[in-house]
């Protein structure tokens, strides 16, 4: 498949991404190779890059526990002395595998290793391949504040198997998938319509667009003062809700494909009545999410603890809140201040 | 004083610093302005600065412990709540108000906090003006290893007042004289001379060649690449020196520029012995620094575990180990390999 050129870094698939990873090695002159994986790459993601793709011996592989619970400080640090203790050196490189979380922290732990060491994302699931493959962003957690701590970095190169997508849960793809209708939704009304039929989006054709559709848009805006702030398109409240679900032990964990779905659900409605998006497009929006993704229960109370969260969100400069919302399918528009009556109308036309 | 340009900033001193900083924050629409201060910056400087030099309302005054033994994560993610607590958003402001500790961890929290926020460095002591003020490094230790987690990353400006420096005691003078000696050494031979009587090493004029050596060296090899590596000068050994006799309870605590000062004797005699430096100099170096700066005793275990931490100096690369020499005294060379048999040799140098 095509590579796709990404800001200073290449986006490769499959033959030629072990190509281009072989012949990035034997041009570096790296003193050390470090792998990061969780127990889940360990396992099932490890065994096949070391046989069928990496030609270079590893100098150590590096493990951490997955969830998002785990992507903080004291992970980092974890990793540093890890570093550390097998000497690694400014010439070191850092092989990321696994999904978000993983590319995310290890990222952030080889950006500010000694000022700064090569690494390579090398994501395993669908959800990392289409979203956090491009666009250079590194953190970590800060309590229950999501990626508060984290730098702008690229990676030398991201590298996309689906072979590894096999190793996922169905839960897992669909929760990709949302990401991927995203996409549509911002910035492609052909590719939604495509997609949301939902038989076989894992086909690498549409991952292919999903990733080319970030990409246009984050080259066009690297740091996020404009365009770029599409891409949060259902995060605003998604991001709350995933927040929420994750620190109360009451509800159930929510994948952030899941999270999002029901953003982009409120949004859709926020989107509807402050910026012309129609009353079709809006239910066709609901239904496809609710047929893929399983209707969550939200209590008052619930929805009050979640508006909390929104101030918090990192996004919100100035204690303004800002939206992404839609003028159609395909076309979305940045900065949006919604009135707060809204947000609790939103939850009734969700729960609807 | 005329306001040099460094990279993407500029350092300023006196009154136009304070117009600089002024017109700067008017300028900018920064939602919040906070100020990181140490226990000695909060008593000493941040009156002076409140009502000599910022004119502007402080959202928050952040205070952390002084010293080389707090420059590490857990003060980071003091600062990075603290920071969260106040609703620090990505247009927040962070003035790092001390020394190279502080600017350096403060530099690196802003560089971090939402992927980075701006920040303005106020170096406090002679050491920091001339020396941590310009070159956007920043960073703290982990463990006994110092710098190894940190950013390249520039501040909005650098601002210089000499009236902190009266704030000082003498024997953190002195370390700052020690950094300003270097300069003259690795690049300025008639700087050198004029410094090394050493009446008036803290005038302007004085501190702000200095600045412009460091600046000059720092411009053409931002990324330490190259020339910027001769900035090492004294330091390969001064670090190991320092890290030492800051963990070895039983060794008076040495500031960065005593632990150099020694560096520089030692490697002034590794320079004589390889790289052509004149006895004649390698003496007059000797002599500078020792009439400045007391002889400390070490013991044949001291050196033993000195050059043992040497191999974790974080420039060395490729398990090598890579030294700044001079050729001449405003000459240095860099990436110079040492036999291990001259070390010992050196220390019975210094002992004479």
């Amino acid at each position: 498949m095509e590579s796709i050129i990404s800001q200073s870094y290449e986006v490769h698939f499959g033959d030629l991404a072990k190509a281009a990873l072989k012949q990035h090695i034997a041009k570096s002159d790296y003193s050390k190779v470090f792998v990061l994986v969780d127990e889940n790459t360990k396992k099932y993601c490890l065994p096949f890059f070391k046989m069928e793709i990496l030609d270079h011996p590893v100098n150590a592989v590096f493990e951490i526990e997955s969830g998002e619970n785990n992507k903080n400080i004291d992970t980092c640090v974890k990793v540093w002395e890890l570093l550390s203790n097998e000497d690694g050196d400014r010439k070191s490189l850092l092989i990321n595998l696994g999904g978000g979380v993983l590319t995310d922290l290890g990222g952030f732990v080889a950006s500010t290793f000694k000022r700064g060491i090569d690494f390579i994302n090398i994501p395993t699931t669908l959800l990392s391949i289409v979203d956090a493959s491009v666009g250079g962003k590194t953190g970590v957690d800060l309590g229950v504040l999501k990626n508060q701590i984290g730098v702008i970095n690229q990676p030398v190169m991201v590298l996309v198997f689906t072979e590894f997508l096999k190793t996922l849960e169905p839960r897992q793809l669909v929760s990709g998938y949302a990401e991927m209708l995203k996409h549509g939704l911002i910035s492609d009304q052909e590719y939604w319509t495509q997609l949301k039929e939902g038989e076989k989006f894992t086909d690498s054709e549409h991952i292919q667009k999903s990733i080319a559709i970030k990409n246009k848009v984050v080259l066009e805006d690297p740091t996020e003062k404009g365009l770029r702030k599409i891409l949060n398109f259902g995060h605003t409240l998604g991001h709350a809700i995933e927040s929420y679900c994750l620190d109360n032990p009451e509800k159930k964990t929510l994948l952030h494909g899941e999270a999002i779905a029901v953003g982009m659900i409120l949004e859709g409605y926020l989107s509807h009545e402050l910026k012309g998006l129609s009353k079709l497009s809006l239910e066709e929006i609901k239904t496809t999410f609710l047929h893929h993704f399983e209707r969550v229960d939200f209590t008052d109370e619930d929805i009050e603890s979640i508006l909390k969260l929104l101030k918090f969100d990192k996004k919100n400069t100035h204690g303004d809140i800002n939206f992404v919302l839609l003028h159609s399918i395909g076309e979305a528009v940045s900065d949006v201040k919604v009135p707060e009556e809204l947000f609790e109308k939103a939850f009734a036309y969700y729960k609807e």
